[in-house]
């Protein structure tokens, strides 16, 4: 009787998300960091209850959150709009004022570990090293601060304590594929992977008892595996290894001898329990396909925050009786039922050089489709185009837009050669694969030639401007968000803690000059004749407001369609509601319009 | 460890509350009304899952809630920035966009009730009769509109439809302790209350079948009893009546032969279910002091919308197993414990002619309190200050102050003698009641004479301004929200379908000039000294802004410390927590201010 109307813009990106969680010892309070009434703030929810309630008003993301022990605080870190200069505070449990432990202008600070007694604050910081970072140990009791650990050679993070502070563990960060671990006993560093000058990366550290670690490396391999380290005997070992799969981040059940395990392959994750007396594994059912966080408590109790292409992100439970998922938070698009939504399909297809790509499609459903393909390149690069929901991608698809996101060399999840193909590499390997993934789209009729548009962020902004500087006869139009513009300025205004990865990852201003100069997009401004919508959070600290600036300038001076979108109150991403909406409200329009004015 | 600081002003004020819910037919979905996220909108949860998602993104309170039957949409109700002029939109239970069924740009409709195949929409509405309002059937499938009823002698609203849509129930406001009702079967009217020229109320209207009506009236009696009237016979009955309460509305469950009735009782509600076959009537706990509406679904399960004065407004679930209240949402006082707020004292005292008049007093906590009361004379003024949550009031006792809050003479939940009383009379006993209640205060060692405030709003925004211009000795500041201040032109401004009722409630510009002279604030100004704050809302249908800006400019032109605050987007009260939070926190920073400067 009462037909109502299509989905508006509007319903998609009212979506909200959460950006992380933690649950109290006692398992009667979960908190959560979300957007729920428009801007990131904390939540939380008394379990079994799952009505929310308020924590924090600050309007901001929140980074770090760790009950203390004894129930008597939370610590928390929040940055401001955007700046990923996260300080630390404490908070009453049930919400109110923030109480400042360690905060200092302009600086960063990486959480660790708090002691026990809730007495000692274990973290890293910029402060005083803006390169490659002090680690402390701050006493809440009496403020006295001890410097553990003086950054050297790489950015180097504290990521583990023992139980009983009698050791802790730290990595060295030297690049995205390149780590190494050791551990701090009795003044004495210890390496913990096997001496090897192949390069590899570390997570996932557990300490079993004071002297057994168990952590997640790729040292030898190219997936990453189980591994174990004694601090008695010194001795590495390999637990258990997944053909395909990395495995992400663990929780240990100290009581029930259990390991879980969470794997990435590709475009999803699994989640295993793996039986460390018996050596048993067991693959769990979960109920997204991407796995953002688990959580696991003294009763056995699993805790989940993760998504799925066509669900948001929610928190669920697992307890240790039902052993089934129950869905603790809800959200979803409002108004659109998930079956409205797209659901990406996974397609393989093989690259200039042989080398096989994945990638996800997303088809406009039949009835919307306005025969337009949206190239979009995912940012990182080290990081991969997943299974996960993106109220953007749903709304174009919705509105008659089919997406590419192709998860080309470089891409996390397909091993660490895969990874490492981008190092060095920003702007020849990847590119062709995408430019190959186009051809075989239109081959197959996925895609039609002369309707093609471009659109990324980060990274995947740069690989945009790029793609429209070199390859300009496929692109209709071209929305680049916060994507450097030009490497070199790009190595020179990175974080100062980005610095010493510099060179492996993009490369040495002196030394690869003319490759840099090839792979930068500034280079070609010439060549860019789409219309191109350019935005930017004026916070950025990853890619700073310059490398817009730039090209925008550039495009101007040619007098090139360019629309330039500065955000005053945003960092590399948008952490607030009405900002998201305001961007991708202007995306839409901008294709819709860009794609009625070019010719057939 | 940690010495946290107090309670910010914030966090009382970032309490949220609900207006307004409806569960669907399967008690599958709850629809609540609810300022969450800042703004008023509809949110939902799927029962039993609690956790809410959105559902409306206007910002705009909502005044009807109804599902239709077939579950294809929600009907509701949305005016815009409190301008109370109520439109009435279909809604698809999931959310999303919001389709006009009765719009009419200026005009209020009256929802009344949708037929049970959801074809129907029986409403009354200004629209074509402003002053005594139409009734309509309104046709969703064919889009045909009837006028079923044209108001005459006083504004007529459609309160109740029979099951099978063959009769109707209607009422004339005369006043708001006059009204009469009529049912109307095949084109006659038939009064329900026996014939009397007594003035009396109806309200609570159930059809137990095609003939048998139960509803509530005061007719011929003080408080307010449960009735009834039968179709075939034209015979009323006297069901059930309880000393000195009112019952103030009921639901019916068919299945079981139970009525369940909440009654007023002077500061607190109570809930009864009554068996219409044995007669038995049994007090129910609840939760909350304070009902605001209670929902009776097929399956017997009750739900509950209620507040406490420590505990804001929850909706509570009590099912026909159970037999216990459940929680629903959790609206709290973030970061305050239940314990930290303050619970009113219900006083007594005799006022100047014997008359025994109820007060709420709320006593600052000990550690914090400054001496200071503030006066609260409550709005209506046929209305209560009752036991409800005021974030105002406990963000004020937890800053120092105590509050003292009496029922004058005209308050409801008094009997229909002592609510008539202000009728006529807004300005002489009422007012002499809370200078009584003052100076029982002083004596009783509440008070101290050379601190006390004055803060009301609409009616009781016109208490304080009268007070203070005839009583300025006993005040050191005062603060008026949209208060009268001139009653002749309060009565000319009053909405159209008010003014029949003004003659009775206020009085008669002609015949009671002097009264109305003698009564109205503005005759004083030559007498207020007191620092004041007014504060309005530019869109207020019932007190419009002129009559604050008389007051002001009345105060100006003399010299007097007056601040004007008036609010662009609001209307008789606030529906915007940053509008409400911007007002409070200035009516705190005021009277911090002022008593600052006042002389001991």
């Amino acid at each position: 009787m009462l037909p109502f109307s299509k989905p508006d813009v509007e319903q998609f990106f009212r979506t909200f998300t959460i950006e992380d969680f933690a649950v109290s010892p006692d398992e009667k309070q979960l908190i959560f960091s979300t957007n729920l009434n428009g801007k990131f703030n904390l939540w939380a929810m008394d379990l079994p209850h799952t009505f929310p309630y308020p924590l924090t008003f600050v309007d901001q993301c929140c980074h770090t959150i760790h009950y203390d022990q004894q129930g008597r605080f939370v610590l928390v870190g929040f940055d401001r709009d955007g700046d990923e200069n996260h300080q630390l505070y404490a908070m009453p449990p049930r919400g109110g004022q923030l109480q400042p432990i360690r905060v200092s202008e302009g600086d960063r600070h990486f959480f660790c570990s708090l002691s026990k007694d809730g007495e000692r604050l274990y973290y890293s910081s910029t402060k005083g090293n803006r390169t490659f970072l002090n680690s402390y140990r701050y006493n809440l009791l009496n403020d006295e601060e001890e410097t553990l650990l003086e950054g050297e050679e790489a950015p180097t993070i504290l990521i583990k304590v023992s139980p009983e502070e009698t050791s802790f563990v730290y990595v060295k960060y030297f690049a995205n594929t390149h780590q190494l671990v050791y551990v701090r006993k009795d003044s004495e560093d210890i390496r913990m992977t096997p001496p090897t000058n192949d390069q590899h990366t570390v997570s996932g550290m557990i300490y079993a008892s004071e002297d057994e670690i168990y952590f997640l490396t790729n040292c030898g391999e190219d997936f990453t595996y189980l591994a174990n380290f004694d601090l008695r005997t010194r001795k590495f070992a390999k637990i258990l290894a997944l053909e395909n799969e990395d495995f992400s981040s663990m929780e240990y059940d100290k009581d029930r001898g259990l390991l879980y395990l969470v794997s990435s392959k590709g475009v999803e994750d699994c989640l295993y329990q793996y039986d460390l007396s018996d050596k048993k594994l067991q693959k769990l059912d979960t109920p997204v396909h991407v796995i953002e966080k688990i959580v696991l408590c003294e009763a056995g109790n699993l805790y989940l925050l993760g998504q799925s292409a066509t669900r948001p992100k929610n928190i669920y439970l697992r307890t240790t009786d039902q052993k089934e998922w129950k869905e603790l938070t809800y959200n979803r698009v409002p108004g659109v039922a998930e079956e409205q939504l797209v659901e990406p399909e996974l397609v393989t297809y093989t690259s200039f050089d042989g080398l096989k790509i994945e990638a996800l499609y997303m088809r406009a459903k039949k009835e919307a489709s306005n025969g337009y393909l949206i190239l979009w390149p995912h940012g990182g690069p080290q990081a991969a185009e997943r299974k996960t929901f993106r109220a953007l991608f749903q709304y174009l698809a919705n509105r008659g837009y089919s997406i590419f996101a192709p998860n080309f060399r470089g891409s996390a999840g397909y091993g660490h050669k895969f990874m490492k193909m981008v190092e060095g590499d920003w702007g020849y390997g990847p590119r062709l694969d995408i430019i190959h993934g186009l051809e075989w789209l239109i081959e197959n009729g996925y895609a039609n030639r002369d309707r093609l548009l471009v659109m990324g962020g980060s990274y995947g902004g740069y690989m945009a401007l790029l793609l429209v500087g070199r390859h300009p006869e496929y692109f209709k139009a071209c929305v680049d968000m916060f994507g450097p513009s030009n490497l070199f300025t790009s190595i020179e205004t990175a974080p100062d803690f980005w610095k010493p990865m510099m060179k492996q990852w993009i490369g040495d201003p002196e030394k690869d000059k003319e490759k840099l100069i090839e792979d930068s997009p500034i280079t070609y401004t010439d060549q860019m004749a789409s219309p191109m919508l350019v935005i930017q959070g004026a916070n950025d600290p990853r890619v700073v407001r310059q490398e817009s600036d730039q090209i925008v300038a550039a495009l101007q001076s040619r007098g090139v369609d360019v629309e330039y979108m500065l955000l005053e109150d945003e960092g590399h991403g948008f952490s607030k509601k009405e900002n998201e909406m305001k961007v991708y409200r202007k995306v839409v329009e901008f294709f819709d319009h860009r794609r009625a004015l070019s010719p057939e």
